[in-house]
């Protein structure tokens, strides 16, 4: 740990950090890079009921479940959230993140306001959620066009659909409008530095303060 | 603005950035340091009604102000907080830090527990209050025998009152524990950006959105 970044000596519970933005707006790639340059965030896998693609590694990728056992999961409270698309069901396991937040670690997810919202009835304490926003609309078209090569209509559903999306910032705790990737990154790095430090996610204070004041 | 800073194009409301801590915690080196780097803060300016001393300027210092004034300012709810100390009056004039918040300007105080109560009942959601630790008992009576020549039983009544003054950090939003000064100074920024990048404090975003929805 060098000694001009952001740092806690204390014990602390971890916490869920959502991030969710209308396609385009770039919310993978600043995920991606918080994920290479911190150690105590971890990406949350998945379970789906939808058959491995090649390539795909289970337990990272996602957790590959048949349909009982995730009905199962759900019903029996085991689900943080899920949604069923097309005939698949997607979902966040419970355990596995309640495991994480206990032992100090925070949780990444990369999900939907409809995902955000269902997180946030179990879990609103510990939950961070920022919500990216594309500069300006030409930029948002641009990285939709460049990121495939659809035809025009498909561009276009694409655009009404970043619309609707983008209606859901007021649902958020924190708004990072995506003018540069680097300062986008080292806006979300500052949230996350400063959720860290709040005082009752330190969960040692309580033993670290008794013990300062025992001694003056 | 360097781009691997965190940065909103978004025009937002200031806020109030509160940094108690017992004396001794290093506290103020933080705030100085803040300073330093940090245009859109300044440090909020009291009134007192004790007369300047050498070397001290009216308006950067101090607003030196005759007792009459003072009790009219405080009467009039033109104090967000105010003190006695001895024979003297200390406050807040309200005017000037709700035309910097207004502005889009942040504003530091470097007041206690008291002070910050006070400012939480008529500025809840402008405050951002962090409470600074040190890091063992040890360094704190070092740093207190270390900044005057003052006898044992003098050090012995100020770590007694560190003490007590420690008992309240349960009322602030963030708590630093001050290990590394290099580190304690990226915590606060961290927190200072994140909290401007809170969705409710950037006032222009309703717009923004809006422009963005049009066009999609």
């Amino acid at each position: 740990m060098s000694d001009n970044r952001p740092f806690s000596p204390i014990r602390r519970r971890g916490l869920m950090l959502v991030l969710s933005s209308p396609s385009g707006a770039g919310k993978t790639t600043i995920a991606r890079e918080l994920l290479a340059t911190d150690d105590k965030l971890d990406m949350s896998v998945s379970a789906t009921t939808r058959p491995p693609r090649p390539g795909e590694v289970k337990g990272r990728d996602y957790h590959f479940v048949d349909i009982a056992t995730f009905e199962r999961m759900v019903a029996a409270g085991e689900m943080l959230e899920h949604a069923k698309v097309f005939d698949n069901y997607y979902g966040t396991p419970a355990k596995p993140v309640r495991e994480a937040l206990a032992s100090g670690k925070d949780v990444l997810f990369d999900i939907d306001w409809q995902g955000t919202q269902q997180l946030g009835q179990s879990a609103r304490g510990d939950l961070v959620s920022i919500f990216i926003l594309p500069p300006a609309v030409e930029e948002l078209e641009r990285r939709l066009k460049s990121r495939a090569q659809d035809s025009d209509e498909v561009v276009r559903k694409r655009m009404a659909k970043a619309g609707d999306e983008m209606s859901h910032w007021p649902e958020y705790d924190y708004i990072v409008v995506n003018h540069h990737l680097d300062s986008s990154v080292a806006s979300v790095k500052a949230i996350l530095a400063a959720e860290r430090l709040k005082r009752e996610r330190q969960v040692g204070l309580p033993d670290f303060v008794n013990g300062l004041r025992s001694k003056t």
